[in-house]
């Protein structure tokens, strides 16, 4: 379980060790179990008690540090079988949406439950999602991952096609990644409540330029479309200099807020 | 105060109205007050009571939307007497950060306290923001900007030279935003716990440089630089493109985790 | 005219004057004239012999270097009725085209020229630019713009509809700037001799999936889709940064080659 | 040599093959040689006066395209044992530093040849590069390379350390690509006609800033850093969007102008 104010690693604390290469390994500490690394085994047990920060040795001498993982760290760390969310996005998303403390946020599709983690995190809680995917090896596993953090119980997974609606009605904000969100937005009007925010993930131009074909149809405004792209540094204070790769692409985000009644805000005749 | 669940708009609720050509006005609802618009007169007795996301009139029949504002809506409609954090840095800054339910965070310098608001959002009502700055003014508006919002009680302010040292001790992150960082980090270590997060927003490369030095001699880890863009498109979707201009620079952030022993996990020789 | 290689100011040489904040003026020499400046009046007189890179004080003393406008310069400088290409768009394509001494090259339409100037002077003495456009108010400026660095008489400008086809055929390189570039492709096909180079640029996404739609419905192969983005950086020394905002936008630049016959280099099944 | 009006192809031309998954071959076709590629042996007699834009086969049947290579091809192509720079940057150098028939350049390093097949090009057969470097073994291949593509005759290889100073005065333009650009301002100098173009690139922010000061303190005017970027879209009419992945770094452009007099066109006190 995620202890995100924990000074002292404990037992059935989630914690990341970090070996040599940046190799990672994140994972709850269980009494007696032991993590075998590419480096050599670690006892949980040698851990427990172990104030963050602290370098551990392998049965082989290698080192490793013990630290708390970020939500950032989590989420690029996470076993998957889909495409997941960045935090680059992520991170945005959820200031856009305005995703805080005690709200309702419904999701779809689950898919590996990154997204899930990032919601019910923060909403804290007592917040409450409601996570819908149609494939039920999907939310196998996003349960597990959520149980890794210790988050489950913020979450309701329902294995449901959402052409057929959403249970959840007036919710503060709704998130879709799904291939073909365009087919599903009366569903979405219908469980977000009047103002609430509607925001979205799409790969292609194409996929947008349909998205918001039927968000104006369905009456939502202050439609928003931004791509969030991060530009890393070789940290080397003497060379300092941008990567020489980076991602590109991740998705085109698609925001807007369904109204109930509709209005052209921007065009100003006849006032 | 900002009620983030609400469905209708009651006396106390931070609102936004926004209006034609999208101006927009954020306020809390005060019995009998008026707001005065470029667009005419709404009195805020005719907003209690209704739902969100209604339209309203002002006396001259212009209209308005009533919102809740996001985050990212607040922290753009800020006052402010210094530049401020943007909604696409303070998003990747919270998730690279793991900040969340119940942390303590401290932050220098609160400037207007943009940086602030979100903090204190985000670690919710068990948590605790301590903020520094040198200037009362900016902590007058800063607090002014804080309880428009509701979130007072969470933020202690403090009017220091952060020369002297942070009072909190073992805290889960701190984040630097002034001028020369790189003259605080053995305050800064002294601060965070083992294994915390530090972060720091600076424009210039010459200040990267700087930083990254420091933070390598006060034995940080896990060093990362990185810049975040937006890329906003028109939401046209038969006429879809980026939109012309583009800001393209607000700051480099830096990350950096304070470890308790040396190691250098990039160089490999011996093992 | 345009002088590249001199290094004394003669009459007929196309020059440029920069004054206080960049303030930049470019003109030809002509015996007897004055330049009225918005800091005071130059006889162009008192610059014939003068050397490139001197300092001349208007009549009221203010100061203006003289030099040699580059290309970049002058395509910055054109006088403009319609939208122009950038330099950061234009040195692409001239690269990516391969354009160079001695070919024939078409380009549809010749808007303010600016296109037209970057063409005729990299084909050379020996080289021929056929330029389309449907209408004369284009073409006129375009002649001037073209005949102030000296370049007309490599260009033969044409009033015409493309849709009725290209007068040259077998041209090496034919580029479109055109509202509707996919309406014309059986007649670029036409005109580009088998294996010549296809450029385009086109401002929406929606324009560029209509084009490459025709382009492959047309046998054009190796088809390419991008974007140039300048960043451009504040010179100083001591406080290096990016500038605060950027053009985001100008174009998606489509590039491909018309072939003799049909294959999918991409597919390999049955090989 | 490369025939850039060529419909055929000819004994002596520079030619490119490209098959299956756009593998590419460029080429001198040489009577009686033959091509061995990974998919089966071409007889370069067989590609004798066929039109560019053709089909051939391979010995076994496999398919390859018969084309003329743009600039942008030879360059991404070319035998290198150095970094060289991308046709990216390549074009906006050009443009920006007004480089056209006729010109004299000179550069230092030629490391691999690329921009000085660039260079050698654009000055077309009247023009001439003068280019140096302090290995004899890079240069053997930079004359390789130009030889492949019939230019040769107008370059002038120098090996020297520039600390020497260039043999060449007045010349139009200069292009360093150095480790340490800065340490060369002065020998610069003296070698562009005043008010001539020098340009630049250099992988770090480091050296931008150490390049900047020397040429303020050696009164180059009208400085400027930029990056170029390229950002490609899979191009696929449906399904349109960015490609995953992007260089997001070559290196900064640094241009800037040598004059004859000293003068702050930013300031304007006293005016």
């Amino acid at each position: 379980m995620w202890n995100n104010t924990a000074k002292v690693a404990s037992i059935g604390d989630l914690v990341q060790l970090v070996g040599m290469r940046h190799k990672s390994y994140i994972f709850n500490i269980v009494e007696d179990k032991e993590l075998h690394t590419h480096r050599g085994v670690i006892k949980h047990n040698d851990l427990i008690g172990l104030p963050f920060g602290s370098v551990v040795l392998s049965h082989n001498e290698s080192p490793f540090f013990l630290l708390q993982p970020s939500l950032s760290d989590i989420l690029l760390d996470l076993k998957r079988i889909t495409q997941i969310l960045y935090p680059k996005d992520i991170g945005y998303i959820l200031l856009k949406m305005g995703i805080g403390e005690g709200q309702r946020v419904v999701e779809a599709g689950t898919g590996s439950g990154g997204m899930t983690i990032a919601l019910a995190y923060a909403v804290g809680k007592t917040g409450k999602i409601a996570s819908y995917d149609q494939k039920k090896e999907f939310q196998n596993l996003a349960k597990k991952n959520l149980s890794l953090v210790g988050l489950e119980e913020r979450v309701e997974f329902k294995i449901r096609n959402i052409e057929e609606g959403f249970d959840e009605t007036e919710v503060d904000a709704l998130f879709l990644d799904v291939m073909n969100p365009y087919d599903y937005i009366p569903q979405v009007k219908a469980s977000i409540k009047p103002g609430g925010f509607f925001g979205c993930l799409v790969p292609t131009t194409n996929q947008v330029s349909r998205l918001l074909h039927q968000l104006r149809l369905n009456q939502f405004a202050f439609l928003e479309v931004v791509e969030v792209l991060l530009r890393f540094y070789k940290p080397e204070p003497e060379r300092l200099r941008p990567t020489d790769r980076m991602v590109a692409h991740t998705g085109f985000l698609i925001f807007g807020r369904p109204l109930l009644s509709e209005l052209d805000l921007d065009n100003d005749n006849g006032k």
